[in-house]
């Protein structure tokens, strides 16, 4: 017998703390907007917003979950203070935490759903004076990894998106901002370290190996529709060797050192260095990524 | 020429919340109680305690610095506040942020130190039901991970020591509490996961392979003594295989199926598997480990 009920048309329903910035939104989604894209308030940081905005879907029924928020800090340590840091885990952290509190008990009474969390290659690997970024990232790639066993006895699958560096507005300026500030608590070696070793190494970086968002969007995609999505899905091919460091030794030796002379030994030669990695992420690495194209 | 200055002795300071409770310690220590041993209050959760406790060290001189207050917390995410996980949050991670933040400039000033973190084979590698706790020892380890490299320029060693099950009162009492409590909020199933499929695999694991509090001591003091500390330190030889699956895998598939099928599909010969592991893990595994002995 055919089913002769109409499939409903899936929505993507995007979600933003401030809806008067919607407009470049919109603007892209051109015509999609009111018909297969909707827009809802949601601010991860409140309990009560994320309530009112699942309660604001059709039945509260969500095929995929995609956790995207996040804010960056950077910095050394003795300049954050602890209630700075706990801000960002209120959003890195504690915002996925409460969409997936609140959206996986009707995930697991349907016994199906895929929840996509955006983390970062700073959630598998420690990066220097990014201290508290990365520990927000570890935090959420613990929680996940504990909850994908769990999960996948409701049928319900968990990704986690591992972009390295990412060329957007908010990282440009983050990176313009710490240049010129100044850190008084801060011992002058500690902040040599970080200006002018740290810095331009990342700047360097950002420039040999940075992706764009529309490239990470891109494996969002393909990671939603693959019929087997792996658990963690780095984006970046050049990334992958640095990762691999950290998998190749469980003493963190390997990671520790390799970071340490490129940084304060190999500096001068990070331009190089960075050209070097390029050549060695060979086509056989390529199939440990998820690539955007 | 010799230098007859006469070295100072070093002396251990022990700290507790609440000095009332102080007479078992002091037992414990016998003799060197005043004289190689002192007792100080501490709450690594106050900004302000952190700073009196160190202020109360003579120069604020401290070598070793090994941080060691955690709690638990294990159960289905959906019966826990998000208060509640901040609260594991506020002592597990931002405890020893604390600790380190106050302690480290002093270090960096003497271009020497040794900071240990008592972390857990659960700050490596997600457990079902420990989702939380999981996550806060992870933040742990990103955090320090990232110190690690920029410590290593100011000649301060960073040692993370990584322990599997360990028998404590506050381990079984926890088990005992969490089996007799109801979970109104939870559905059925993941109760029944929780209580009649993860607790009596997770006594099993215990019996199988938990080691006492004084062979983590043992292993502490070997890495405080060693001239070239490892930065990750796994204390438990019978663990170390599980451990491997995550390293051995950076998509997360082998550890995270692994778990599923240990729990899920070869629960009732969870005996049988861990006296497997316990055969798995040769003399050739050892090495992988710091052990007690």
């Amino acid at each position: 017998m055919l089913d002769l009920t109409p499939t409903p048309t899936p929505v993507v329903i995007a979600t933003m703390r401030d809806l008067k910035k919607k407009d470049k939104l919109i603007e892209a989604a051109g015509d999609t907007y009111g018909k297969t894209l909707m827009l809802l308030p949601l601010d991860v940081c409140s309990d009560e917003s994320v309530k009112q905005c699942i309660n604001n879907v059709k039945d509260r029924h969500i095929d995929i979950l995609i956790n995207n928020a996040g804010v960056g800090l950077l910095g050394p340590v003795e300049s954050i203070s602890i209630e700075e840091m706990k801000k960002v885990f209120e959003t890195n952290f504690f915002g996925v935490v409460r969409m997936i509190k609140e959206v996986m008990p009707d995930m697991k009474k349907r016994r199906s759903g895929h929840i996509v969390v955006m983390s970062s290659v700073m959630g598998l690997q420690g990066v220097v004076f990014n201290d508290v970024y990365t520990a927000s990232k570890f935090a959420m790639e613990g929680f996940c990894e504990s909850m994908a066993v769990q999960l996948m006895k409701f049928n319900i699958r968990l990704s986690m998106i591992e972009p390295g560096p990412v060329h957007t507005e908010f990282e440009t300026k983050m990176m313009e901002d710490v240049a010129k500030m100044e850190y008084p608590g801060v011992d002058a070696d500690t902040v040599r370290y970080f200006k002018d070793v740290y810095l331009p190494s990342s700047i360097d970086i950002f420039d040999a190996m940075g992706q764009m968002p529309d490239d990470i969007a891109k494996c969002i995609k393909k990671v939603i529709e693959s019929s087997s999505p792996r658990f963690r899905n780095l984006t970046n091919n050049l990334y992958t060797p640095i990762v691999a460091l950290k998998y190749a030794d469980e003493t963190g030796g390997l990671s520790v050192n390799t970071f340490y002379n490129l940084l304060f030994n190999f500096g001068p030669l990070m331009h190089i260095t960075m050209s070097i990695l390029k050549c060695l992420t060979c086509s056989c690495l390529r199939r440990r990524t998820i690539s955007p194209n």
